[in-house]
């Protein structure tokens, strides 16, 4: 269109091309985050930052509605304290960062930098809770963790990342259940309201749980790529943890008992699902309702007398209809405008020119398919909230199909092999529940288990994999 | 009153008595915060976090406003990256925690914990900024930090603490020390505004003063027991950091110029200049605006018929009018929720009983002043929230009704030490400006300079302390 723009966008390699560069090209062009010296830690620069406010915005609202109490845990857990809980130490101990100086001296008991804070909520838990009336707690916690991690991507995998991890216990193992499943319901309706992600949710194999958790509940993405991501996880404990750290309670009938215990996640990596869900050769795709601008005005010929004003007056229209809207005036070119706005995944692009000015016209440029259409200012004014709701809508329904016709069920382990070797995606396909199956799929195409879905079918009687009797229906794909 | 509540209330210190002891036990009876078993790593508990959202919320908002962008920078900083600029190394290298092991390998350049993050947010904008169109950036972050302190204090002094920081660079040296100056009026407004606190302002001196910084504005507050609390400062850097880190841009006449650089925060330690502040004998006492319940409705014998009901017909009506209320229906005596609304600094309560119910009435009882008055329901909704104004107006007034009563004037250094002595609070004096004067008061009368006014006066023409020519008055304090 313009050589301003084709250089922008050829900075970026082709998203079929080379998917991992692509991913890589766009968080950093878009800036979104930037490298330090540190290997796995980086910057949120505003752009991306600005995309984690509005999800936390989003979910600590429905956090506190459903009665979570947000809090602050310290950063640094003593190792003697780590260590009360067998299977959760042996998860996170090898990828634990350690504070072994402080105050230039040698440090007794070591601190590590917390992975999650299971054992540090509970210490405090035993301490303030004596009687079914202290239950439930429901705690979050809106912080950063640090896991040390060999192999790193910008939101993907990183040595240090935000999340909120919540920790919550109750009188009965049946409330606590509940709340594992009302978690997961809740970023299932984040992703769909907010970020135009469909998930595909179910239990995790034993394999895949968290360490020291009796059931994992994940909430899965399909990359346009065709890998799943992780996309956050809800636990259910049980007793473990409470007997570990001794957390009782006097029941209604006077009983001493362990509480029931949960905790739950999501992560900046859910910026990566953004990106790799939506985004295309231009760089990244908001979905409007999270996009931090929706509309961006660019003036064409700006110095033109009455161009600026009008660019202005239609901006300061639509921030009073509540669209998040803002006049691009740079010292730029259109075609640089364009491709900037395109690259941060701008959901509407609208221009004005000389032209316009005269017709009374805008031009309005949809970044989801580049579709076009003129409207007289005052419909633009009108349209827009519909139309950006209505780009959420199509993503979302874009995305799902995507998801549909990328999900294939395996009747045979060599059908499995070869969808995994082809074109990936999920494949359902039936399992005995054994561990060496599992292992074996793994070692053999990559792919491990995202899920076992809620809603269970019978495709096989048997495991394609060593013939045994199947027990349940599993969602498998390669993964991030 | 009732049994109940004088056991609450006799559970903490009389203020007068040991003030230090009253202060612990108002964070901890008030629920604000519980120790862990690392010293100085606290744990901030609802009720406690919930004062700092709210002075997030205000605070964020007021940054954005302005043209701040939030941003997110790692939690470590490599040891080689902290040594670049010489007296802010000096400054913080004694107090710090250090990561020597990540992923069970000792680390060949050892990361320490941010104590204050300036150097990273050096290294990244010198790889960002090539031109005076790349500036001003105006990035703050919301995160905690690490300084290893021996004696610590909730709040006041912790090994972690949460805060803001603020990291802008600028054009000019002018537009530079703007930025200084018109961060530390926010933070004086949000003291005026927020916390009903009247804050001291002014310049640091050379000993006082941030390492590594040309100059260090605060804000100074009295606390109840005369002591001064720094309470939020801001720097102008000149060019230190900018030649230590090479950021540099091209400027309109297309040379080479080094930036100029402020850095500015407020912590958690608001929170304990909130207690100190307000607070009395029957625990918190919270500014109505900040508090996260604003009144609370105590039904008196609330098994009867229809006390409960109109409790919550009341609070729907005051939430509708955007009070921030609730019902206290626990199963607990009234003086119990009596006790505990006072420790919790409740601005109001409300209080419905049978005769209530049958006259159309409620008792309101401020918490400020333990005063009462019976109004009609109607009324009483109409008027609670200008109650709640007239609170804040009279907390600030009480507040700086303090700060002047106790701020006086020496005109002998005679004079000045018998003041530290007796009562203390804010001492105003000449001063020569030699640090051999500053270091001799502290020695002497553990007072400390707390800042330069900007409105300078002159009260003897010499130094009481050294008789050589004054050249500024300074406000002199005992501080935390």
């Amino acid at each position: 269109m313009n050589a301003n723009k084709d250089k922008l966008v050829k900075a970026i390699t082709g998203r079929d091309e080379d998917f991992a560069q692509w991913y890589t090209d766009v968080c950093k062009k878009a800036e979104l985050m930037d490298y330090t010296e540190t290997k796995g830690f980086i910057i949120y620069r505003p752009y991306g930052y600005k995309l984690w406010e509005g999800i936390q915005a989003y979910l600590d609202n429905e956090l506190k509605k459903t009665g979570h109490e947000n809090v602050y845990f310290p950063l640094v857990i003593p190792e003697s304290l780590f260590q009360k809980e067998k299977e959760h130490v042996e998860g996170f101990a090898p990828e634990t960062a350690i504070v072994t100086i402080g105050g230039n001296e040698e440090l007794t008991d070591r601190l590590i930098i917390r992975p999650t804070s299971e054992v540090l909520f509970c210490d405090h838990y035993a301490k303030i809770v004596s009687s079914y009336r202290d239950l439930p707690k429901k705690y979050n916690q809106w912080c950063s963790v640090v896991r040390w991690e060999k192999t790193t991507r910008p939101f993907l995998r990183g040595s240090e990342f935000l999340w909120q991890e919540g920790h919550t216990i109750h009188e009965t193992e049946a409330e606590a259940m509940k709340e594992t499943l009302d978690i997961l319901s809740i970023y299932e309706k984040l992703g769909k309201e907010l970020l135009a992600i469909p998930f595909v949710t179910g239990i995790k194999t034993e394999k895949e749980k968290f360490a020291g958790a009796e059931a994992t509940y994940t909430i899965e993405a399909l990359m346009h790529d065709n890998k799943a991501l992780q996309s956050g996880t809800t636990h259910y404990f049980g007793q473990g943890f409470a007997k570990a750290f001794n957390i009782q309670f006097q029941d209604r009938e006077k009983n001493l008992q362990h509480v029931y215990q949960t905790s739950w996640g999501v992560t900046t990596r859910l910026i990566g699902a953004i990106i790799m869900v939506h985004g295309d050769d231009s760089g990244l795709v908001l979905p409007p309702r999270l996009a931090p601008v929706q509309a961006v005005i660019v003036p064409i010929q700006q110095t033109r007398e009455g161009i600026l004003d009008k660019c202005n007056e239609i901006c300061d229209k639509l921030l009073k209809a509540g669209v998040r809207a803002t006049v691009d005036s740079q010292d730029k070119s259109p075609g640089w405008k364009f491709a900037e706005s395109e690259m941060r995944g701008i959901p509407l692009r609208i221009e004005i020119g000389p032209r316009d000015l005269e017709n009374g016209d805008c031009v309005i440029v949809r970044r989801l398919d580049n579709q076009k259409i003129v409207l007289k200012w005052d419909e633009a004014i009108a349209m827009i909230p519909d139309m950006l709701e209505a780009i959420h809508a199509e993503m979302y329904a874009k995305a799902l199909a995507n998801v549909k016709s990328n999900t294939h069920d395996a009747y045979t382990y060599a059908k499995f092999k070869e969808i995994m070797a082809k074109e990936g995606g999920y494949v359902r396909m039936m399992w005995c529940g054994d561990r060496a199956c599992e292992d074996k799929i793994k070692e053999e195409t990559q792919a491990t288990a995202r899920c076992i879905p809620f809603t269970q079918e019978v495709i096989t009687e048997t495991c394609p994999v060593c013939g045994k009797k199947a027990t349940k229906i599993v969602y498998f794909a390669k993964a991030y």
